[in-house]
């Protein structure tokens, strides 16, 4: 679990009820239409920019990372590649199947150094799925974006379209205030929508991306060096030089 | 069909007009001087930006390819390309007259091969009408951005007109609140035409321009090399070279 | 003349006009110290940004291209070239004294050779004007841009100025109305000036510095050719390869 | 003078003026408080992003420049250089002595030859004021523009300040007109601020940055030429080099 | 200390005080829910964005310089690194022991030399720390920029739900101007922490990680060469051409 991207977006949301509940009446705040107004048409403005198979695709993935994606640390990929080496130093490629690995894409390379595929076909097998999985993070940060985009705009409308019906029909001037606080209900549900969900996500799924594309390159080569059956001393070191100068520092600093 | 864009949209417009409905009565939402404000106004301020005719040709262009286009998968272009050629190593360049081909480009490119036509001369001219056709793509893109940015600031005039008028004769207090009413149509067109209509084919047009300049490229490559006898495999390794990292990955996969 | 920024312009006031004619009273629209503080601060803050002698002459040349500038197609300008250089053949640089041209700048350069001036002189020298003309189209674009800018900005100065008047003076409550109305008119003007006239033209200068570079950069090269007595054929052909691949591809279309 | 920022500054500000007479009373529109806020505020958020005494300087010299500094023409640069050339031609350096030259940068350099340093002394002496001027340029127009967006920031909260007073004590109808008019004057104040004095005189700054470097490096050109002896024809034709070419071409157009 | 930050921000905040108190009673202003929403809101939406460690040291990095960092002139840097060049030339490098050194970088360095480490590993260990601190500000920036757009949003997500309370209840009518006061509160909050704290702050730390990056590039490269045991003079002459041309200008000057 990502706790920052659970936390922050639950207590975003909770300052916002907390407010509306000291403030009397939650009822007041929900509306069926207006909801409908927001989520619908957003999602459908949406929907026309993207084509309509990658939209199901950017929008779960995307989802999935920002909450459930576990950070992983350089520093224990180069360790768990290392001590991978080590066992395919001593037992040989088939040490590995009693291995238990955590991370998925580590596991698939040590499948398949286990099945003893050649180098190249690992290789482009495991770069495949890297490319394929940073394209729908992209894809994920464009949907969010697109949506964060149309949500306030269709508040914006929906509010509009409240007030015309409110000013056309000004007979009872007790229903004034009730209407208009209808009206501005869908822009409040377009600035919740846009800077408590869409937004964050995807700033989120940004920075993930570089840190997500750093990683799997760092377990592929790792895998490369292992089926080479590298010494665990000479990948470490190698995979070290991979990483950019400030979390270089941080893992000699902890060396 | 492009059933994104078109699902899309009617999505859009579907929940602004079940907003209206549920809110009673959908005459007060029609009003056509605030409509010609709108989208005459425009359209003209668009007309100013570019010339008369390219206008009309990247306004039906676009809107075209934005609703009409059916997404080409550059994996069914190797696919059929492949085919053809086959077809061409049994039964020569006339073997091509009998067969069927859906995508106008590709068919074109198989008339000119079966016409005997020189190979210079074959890829120029499909070079030159993909140039084209890619232009008019990124034509039809501006005018949408312009709409889109005119429409909103004509919808803020034309609610100003409304104020100014509403303003200037209150002796009448009922009339106010429909007056006012009315003067918001301006604001609410103008949003829905940008946000609705402009600013996600604009989007579209943009992401179109990628796939489309890539699956052209595919098939006059295609046609080249039928046209110079290579073999159905060759041509397919040679054309899956031409495939971007990510969509490479894909076809491969489903190989 | 420029037939669609004319259409446009008016077309857009047009709108706008019908719909303050329907409305009722043009009268109430037109208040003249509303116009001096968005066109006269507008004005007056552009001049604090460029040099005054600038600043006349930009607006000048500007407008003048926006609205009378009639497009050259290249295609015109080529087929002239050669023209041109087939009469020179024919009967020597004396011959073109009695041909007439209609585009001033070739026109300038056909008596250039027809008074027999050196090479290197009448390249500098239609260079030289060429630059000029662009860099004056520049800072037209510079000066509309900057005035659609600092209009609306007055247009709100106005607004703000006319609302602390009315409510500083609320005795009558009859007044509010018109003394209101009277406020918003600076906003419209200045959403006016800037959405129908300013940002408009700003695009179209935009758009017409490309052509206008490669017409003039088309005429001049024409130019040397015929000066030094290429045969019609060949400067045709070396003029081609000057455009661009999509406006080569339409003029090889037409041949 | 600068006279295009004097008369473009009181221009902007006499229509304003010419508004709030013809509308009445200028007392309305003075409220000391409210000056405060928007200055006092706009330059202490302003005083936040630079340091203390760069911010003075900056302020002064960028406001300096803006208003008072005379626009000198390459040309009459280049024209006196050549003037002074001739005369060391015939006189020797220390024929400089009695030559009066206007331009300060320029009487600095004569000075230094008539008092005969050495070149590479001159030369990076005056590379060094040169630098240090267009530094404080650049300064100064960093701090223009962060006052530019924090004036109209300070507006806003002037009027919500102003706002939430008034609609906190409503007891008496009758002063929430001129209370709602005094909280709407930081708001105009900022606008004021913002887009009459702060932008406009950036942009000014902007413009007079490429000049002034082009300017006076044109000038530590000629006075290391006149230092070298070199003959005024020559330092002319070399200078002449330096320009671009639109403004060589005016040049020698004129030439 | 870092003054002009600390004057800024009193400043600021100093003239919005004002403000209150001569308008009359500052409890009108003091709302705790409406806080709540405006910086528990932001800083939640903040969080969403980065990871939880992450936030909370860029957070305190960035403020910690923003008002506590002193400005170290380059020049300054230059001095005492060549006095201790002198020191380690006069008395070997545990001469150093009885040195004070204010500078906490270059303390670290000249305890390095004193303490006999190698060239290799005080050129690594002091490379690290300084990108480790331009790392944090980096993200402090990110940060405060990230809170400085979320603020604004929240505090229009809080008027919303105010006058959506304010508007569904309006039975009282002596009631709505207070409540309208309230829901105007978060408004007033998120501008004052995004244009008095944070994107002063904000643009505060982009100007110090050009200077801090410059300076603690200096102090590694003196601490480099006195190690290496150069003179005095060539560290001091190296170490001046570091500098950029302004700098260095300035430094010459004062020599």
């Amino acid at each position: 679990m990502d706790l920052a991207t659970l936390i922050g977006m639950i207590g975003a949301f909770g300052v916002v009820l907390a407010a509306i509940f000291i403030g009397g009446d939650i009822t007041q705040f929900i509306d069926v239409p207006s909801m409908l107004i927001v989520i619908g048409g957003g999602l459908a403005a949406t929907l026309v920019r993207f084509p309509l198979a990658g939209l199901m695709g950017a929008f779960a993935t995307g989802g999935g990372v920002a909450f459930k994606h576990k950070k992983v640390e350089p520093r224990d990929v180069i360790e768990k590649v290392s001590e991978l080496a080590d066992v395919v130093r001593k037992s040989g490629p088939l040490g590995l199947e009693g291995v238990t690995v955590d991370d998925p894409i580590l596991a698939k390379g040590v499948q398949y150094i286990a099945d003893g595929y050649e180098p190249s076909f690992i290789k482009d097998s495991m770069e495949r799925e890297r490319d394929l999985f940073i394209e729908r993070l992209k894809e994920g940060k464009r949907v969010f974006k697109a949506l964060g985009d149309a949500a306030p705009a269709f508040g914006m409308i929906g509010t509009l379209v409240g007030l015309v019906q409110m000013l056309a029909n000004m007979d009872d001037p007790a229903a004034i205030g009730p209407s208009m606080a209808v009206a501005l209900l869908t822009t409040l549900y377009g600035a919740l929508v846009s800077n408590v969900i869409c937004i964050p996500i995807c700033d989120k799924l940004d920075a993930k991306l570089d840190t997500e594309d750093l990683n799997q390159t760092l377990i592929i080569d790792g895998i490369m060096q292992i089926r080479e059956n590298k010494s665990p001393a000479l990948i470490r070191e190698m995979l070290i030089a991979y990483l950019p100068e400030s979390q270089r520092a941080a893992f000699q600093e902890a060396a």
